[in-house]
């Protein structure tokens, strides 16, 4: 546990006090959405990109954020200067609230924290990941919600499978890892990725927006056939950023090292971190 | 919220004292089961099939529960006494644990509490329950586990349709209830209930074996044609008991009032209760 304060509602807490009661119904109905993003050289990345997300999926659980975007805005600035810290990932959270009947929602509880944060670096990026495929559908999948059973419950698969990571697909269409979007670059060297049945990243947001400078850009359904046909293929999120998959199950992708347009998107996702972290002014 | 107190891991705490920290797998990924069961006169009912099922679910998420049932069932016990109260629910939860990443599981946090519950009556058993059909399945149905995402979610829907619960359904087979099991009785006057892709309700295994002893029964699969040409359909759960199902969708049932079967299954449910309560030793 870190030593950083919690902001829980309407005040700063600090970090061992931050608990909510066993009423509320992220633990009685795992009823709550999130979002996550971090800091680079102490300035928040894309926070716009996630509050927009957050108060969307709010929404979509019919849930109420009581707190206008300048207030969560000035909560995350205050945390983010407390921390002391250049990269730190923040966490908002709301849940269902404290219900009086463990099912009905009742006002929500907002906690937004702020934790040290593990990024995937170059040598993450030369090693590239080993993946498997599972047949799964997330529910609600266009929301941020913290409904992560099946992801967790396939942990001790991926450790005996040797894999990184999961794949999931439905029907015989790749639609996204547990916490990442998958791309694919087609043997015509077009950059595909699904379009339906995931959620909506914003690290995708930004790539496919770059890629678009540089090669043919598509957002729809990807096949498991073309998957393992793909020249390239690789994940993107908010702390692994671009990482190339070089194995998907038991084939061995792009010779089993990090392919020229997956190159070539990291090294431009990096610059434009590094300029939007110079950019935002706070 | 009420003053009973509540069991974390190794102690009794004040209610309001009964907080988990917000690194717990429960808030960050909504990974943890529980479980839930009724006193009758202060007496606990079927609590060695809900120990069981416990058990069982947290070996399915692979999460070990450090005391013994001894040691489970003397906490509850002593929370009964301390309630003071003959009819309350008890609530049993295995949460993943602080974790130290937000994804890895750790010792798991179990919290054991005690609530004054509210119980379907002859009224509830008379008037019936309306409810509507939605395709959905839940993931890893037979764990009974904290997610009710899609059941809170479908809240303002229920209350659009003026219905009391929603039936849940996939590729043309009816499942179960967000918190209960169905049954048909076929014009045959046979018992069916659906055998997979469900949660084994303790209810349900009671009502299997009444209906038994005055039906043919069979636990297989029951498709949406079958359910709407029932002659009778009704619910079974810890806190419903048996309630009938008298309109589905717009269709009204057995001619929306209590079947005969139902009726007798519901009386021969509340005697198998009270003998239980009575010959239970605490």
């Amino acid at each position: 546990m870190n030593s950083m304060p919690v902001y829980i509602n309407n005040r700063f807490v600090r970090n061992e006090e931050a608990r909510l009661h066993i009423s509320d119904l992220s633990m009685q109905r795992g009823y709550a959405v999130f979002d996550f993003f971090r800091t680079l050289d102490g300035r928040a990345l894309f926070m716009n990109d996630h509050l927009d997300r957050f108060y969307s999926s709010a929404q979509a659980l019919h849930l109420k954020i009581r707190q206008t975007r300048e207030e969560l805005s000035a909560v995350i600035h205050e945390l983010i200067k407390q921390s002391g810290l250049p990269e730190v990932g923040i966490r908002l959270m709301l849940t269902g609230g404290y219900s009086s009947d463990s099912y009905k929602t009742a006002d929500p509880n907002l906690v937004i924290s702020c934790n040290p944060v593990t990024v995937a670096g170059n040598k993450d990026f030369e090693k590239g990941l080993s993946v498997i495929t599972y047949n799964h559908q997330r529910e609600l999948p266009h929301v941020k919600t913290i409904n992560y059973q099946t992801a967790l419950w396939l942990q001790p698969l991926l450790k005996e499978k040797q894999a990184d990571d999961v794949l999931y697909y439905k029907d015989n269409f790749v639609t996204e890892f547990p916490r990442s979007n998958v791309f694919i670059v087609t043997r015509e060297k077009k950059l595909i990725t699904p379009a339906a049945n995931m959620l909506y990243g914003i690290t995708r947001k930004k790539v496919l927006s770059l890629a678009a400078e540089i090669m043919q850009v598509e957002e729809k359904p990807v096949t498991l056939i073309e998957l393992m046909d793909a020249d390239e293929v690789f994940l993107t999120s908010t702390t692994k950023k671009i990482l190339p998959v070089i194995k998907i199950n038991d084939r061995v992708i792009s010779g089993g090292k990090p392919g020229g347009y997956t190159t070539m998107l990291y090294e431009k996702f990096l610059q434009l971190e590094k300029s939007s972290a110079h950019l935002v002014s706070l």
